[in-house]
């Protein structure tokens, strides 16, 4: 029997949400292509998640190309470490997932095994391609970025980005100046990534291919407080850490203002963001029963990371599914993008108040050190400056060479120095969303299925803020100046801003029903009654009621509903 | 001295429109990072476009994979011709464009000149990188597709698309039914396309990534007559036509109903898409009197196409560039994937009228072909049924082998057959935007600088609609309470869905100045006789003017001044 994930991609392509991608060519596994309707959806999610991130937090987005050279990717640790553990089988030449054969034989922990008792374990199991056991292969690693090359001749190896992420941080400095030297600060990508997948099947779960809408806030290391913490500090929210999971517990639900001080939580920053990824999710239209939030448990963690939670939403058929991770990955990526490309990677933060120092320091008498050193007389002075003046003399390093300066060769002056602030390497928090795992995971829960009169209604019960059309305007025929009519009516409301979708063909009935498949919160029909009182009929797609509203206000009476400034059921 | 070119960019940079990417590492030629003004920028133009092609054309949006399998890019044929002639110095290994090193040596149409043509000739010329003559080296092609692997093992050869074209067409099917069968209909995307040049040199107009926006139409090849052709019939545009360009003469403004009329412009679909590109040029910033549209050659026509026009922007640097191209590329893209996948690629299309048609019609005798058939008897009645009957008999072609069935072995009956429509392989009409060129070339005309008071006042003079930020709110110190009036007329202006940036400081004159340079047309200041009065400065970005008015109806006033429903002068 067909799971709903088999109804929800069936009606996703008859309707022109999700494709395979060159289907004529066969398609390839992990590529897909947004139809007219998902394209529409996937564009408002990422609006939506604009007005989270770039409007009310006020993180500028960046676009950085996909296209990266490799000593990004080389300080990053992508091109060591990017990696799963692929066999390949040595009768029928298919490529598998090392652990992923092993998980589906029911061992354990196949996931940290290492290549060695991998391959041992696979000698005994079947292809689950030809059948025939894995007996002679060997397990190794697969890197998984897209490898290409840029220009001619193989002159420069580039990858195809992992992670939207990286451009942020190789941006660090000019960002750094583009906010005024100020910590905290955040900057914002949406685009692109790529994991090129040994074996994926898993739809657009798994895409090799993907959209990511990152965000990267670079905090002091020691304030990780949230300016806005208030906002979402008493939000309850599902959390499932080390504890619940060690002991095979429900998640908690408790308030991230009681997460964070009871220490479950790591800090304000990795609190807020669980909260404001929870309040996304439900206004994209996920169900609250079917999100929680795992934390990372230690041996998962990358050992950078001091704290890591995943946004899990629960899938019939795939189980839970991570589609968000927020980390405070500390001054890892910094930090490593320091050593390879030698720039500090630091910002400057001033003391609040001046420190004044006082330091006893070397000024060199040249006419003491000139007969003595010649012309290299000025090159000591110049390390005698910077070093520190003992009873025995002062130690400098010339050449190479260990030399003692008798203290008869220079004066010691007591000198004041101001020191204004200090050079910090900020801390990243990092909230990573996968775009196209929470725009399948709508549209699975949205799905619905009842029975009217008789007959099985297919719904979208979708966001109003994310349904691709907003509004269906239906004149009842074709004709008598009907069609005039909605066709005006189609103009002004799309005056509003607001998507919307003339039908005149087929039953009226039979056009609602395409309406609600797409998930069309309102539909709007002009009938003859529309020419002699000027009301048209509006109907409301999660209740099937229908009221008459005076057709002059009708434009703006669906911007307010669409807006969620007013409900239907006051009309 | 620094051209305008060098200011612009030395802006772009400094003030975050445009940075080098991966610039710690040394950056890659053809390869920039969108900063936060930039990236806000490019956003607005793109969502500019999408009201022009998806709102008031109707033409939905989908979004492909950047990368594809090599079946598409066979059949599209990049794989075989997208290509640079190439030469490597033998000396010193630098790989250059053959035809640009013959150009910049005044050598005429090098563009067009064969390889073994430009070996000849480059044989005597000296290697820009090194000085020494490429004597010895052969001009070869260089493919400039992106080219990686998809999945392990060299399995499957995967490239970055050259275009987001290709993606449309293979998607075809779904979208004839997604558009229930009919044409016309069209089809865009906006995304990433890459382009392996073997040498960039030109900043932003030449770039290895990319962002296009192209609209795919898909029309009866018999019915080029645009439904909406009235919209820009009258509108004039600057045309260089082939007489014009072998004539060496300025182009001719004309209206596109006279150029359509007259065979200057092939059809209205060309013709109306000419005229929407010279009305969305003018609405992002461009100079009307720096556009013009210049007609493809003959011999550098695509030979499939009936005939394509270049949008051109002059450039300070870098003379006429192409940012948009506007082709008739007729039924060629269709056909070569029908040829390549063997789907049809076709729509039906009902006539007006049925036709009925009379045939004669073989009807089998099984009773005669039986004993002289025998077991392929059925094969032989379903081969006569497709055959027509002539004197003699009927020819087949069974297993291979012309047989003749003689007129014994079947009854002939006239028949009536229905035809109510045929199938139509559609034209495709393609306007392609160049995003990124666009871009720069509205930062290039926007670029102003003019003397102020003895001071050099540097404005971007850009478009309100494309502006990053559209108000800058001012407080004229940041204490008093004006800090918190100012911060309460910002959310208010956010929550009219503006852009706006908050700047308390430094001198009131020098924040003009910086939000003079990033093209920010209002700002609004609030200052001590506002807490009296409750009115602000707004101070208007071109004409530097000053007014009060009340702050209750800032947020409004800015919306409409934004929308472009009242103009400064008028209030």
């Amino acid at each position: 029997m067909a799971d709903v994930y088999d109804k929800v991609m069936e009606l996703a392509k008859r309707r022109g949400f999700v494709w395979p991608s060159s289907e004529i060519y066969g398609s390839v596994a992990g590529l897909i292509d947004y139809g007219p309707l998902g394209a529409m959806m996937k564009r408002k999610i990422e609006n939506l998640w604009r007005d989270y991130y770039v409007a009310r937090e006020g993180y500028f987005e960046i676009e950085c190309p996909t296209v990266g050279e490799e000593a990004i990717y080389i300080a990053s640790g992508h091109v060591k470490g990017f990696a799963d553990k692929m066999v390949q089988c040595p009768h029928c030449k298919e490529y598998h997932r090392a652990d992923h054969v092993c998980e589906a034989h029911n061992i354990e922990h196949a996931e940290t095994k290492t290549l060695g008792e991998l391959t041992e374990i696979l000698r005994n199991l079947p292809c689950p391609a030809c059948g025939k056991t894995f007996d002679g292969a060997e397990a190794h690693y697969f890197n998984l970025m897209f490898h290409t090359t840029i220009g001619p001749g193989s002159q420069r190896t580039g990858y195809l980005r992992p992670e939207t992420a990286q451009g942020i941080f190789t941006d660090f400095g000019r960002l750094l100046r583009f906010y005024r030297d100020k910590l905290p600060f955040g900057t914002v990508q949406i685009g692109k990534s790529y994991r090129n997948e040994i074996s994926p099947r898993q739809g657009m779960i798994r895409l090799r291919e993907f959209t990511q809408a990152e965000a990267e806030i670079f905090v002091h290391p020691q304030h990780k407080e949230h300016p806005n913490f208030e906002r979402y500090a008493d939000r309850v929210v599902p959390l499932r850490g080390i504890r619940q999971q060690e002991n095979d517990e429900d998640p908690v639900a408790i308030t991230i203002r009681e997460a964070v001080k009871s220490g479950i939580v790591a800090n304000e920053y990795v609190g807020y963001y669980i909260a404001l990824t929870h309040d996304f999710l439900i206004s994209c239209g996920a169900d609250p029963a079917r999100i929680r939030f795992r934390q990372h448990l230690p041996d998962e963690r990358a050992h950078y990371a001091t704290d890591c939670w995943d946004a899990e939403v629960l899938s019939a058929r795939f189980g839970w599914v991570e589609v968000v991770g927020i980390a405070d990955r500390t001054d890892y990526d910094l930090k490593a993008h320091a050593a390879q490309s030698g720039d500090s990677f630091t910002a400057f933060i001033p003391y609040d108040e001046e420190k004044k120092v006082r330091e006893m320091k070397i000024v060199a008498d040249m006419g003491a050190l000139g007969p003595k050193f010649k012309g290299k007389a000025k090159a000591v002075a110049e390390l005698l400056a910077a070093s520190k003046p003992t009873d025995k003399g002062a130690e400098i390093v010339l050449d190479g060479e260990k030399i003692l300066i008798p203290p008869e060769l220079y004066k010691v002056r007591e000198q004041e120095t101001v020191i204004r602030g200090e050079e910090v390497r900020p801390h990243v928090i990092e909230p990573s969303y996968g775009i196209d795992r929470i725009l399948y995971s709508v549209l699975e829960h949205a799905f619905d299925e009842e029975d009217v009169d008789g007959e099985t209604r297919t719904v979208l019960r979708i966001s109003k803020k994310i349904a691709p059309v907003q509004v269906a305007v239906l004149p009842l025929m074709a004709r008598d100046g009907l069609d005039t009519i909605a066709l005006e009516l189609m103009a002004e409301i799309q005056d509003e801003g607001l998507i919307a979708q003339y039908d005149d063909s087929g039953a009226i009935g039979r056009r609602y029903r395409r309406q609600d498949e797409i998930g069309t919160p309102f539909a709007v029909t002009v009938d003859y009654d529309t020419k002699e009182d000027n009301t048209v009929t509006l109907r409301d797609r999660d209740s099937m009621k229908q009221i008459r509203i005076p057709k002059d206000h009708l434009a703006e009476t669906l911007r307010k509903l669409i807006r969620g400034k007013v409900a239907f059921e006051n009309l």
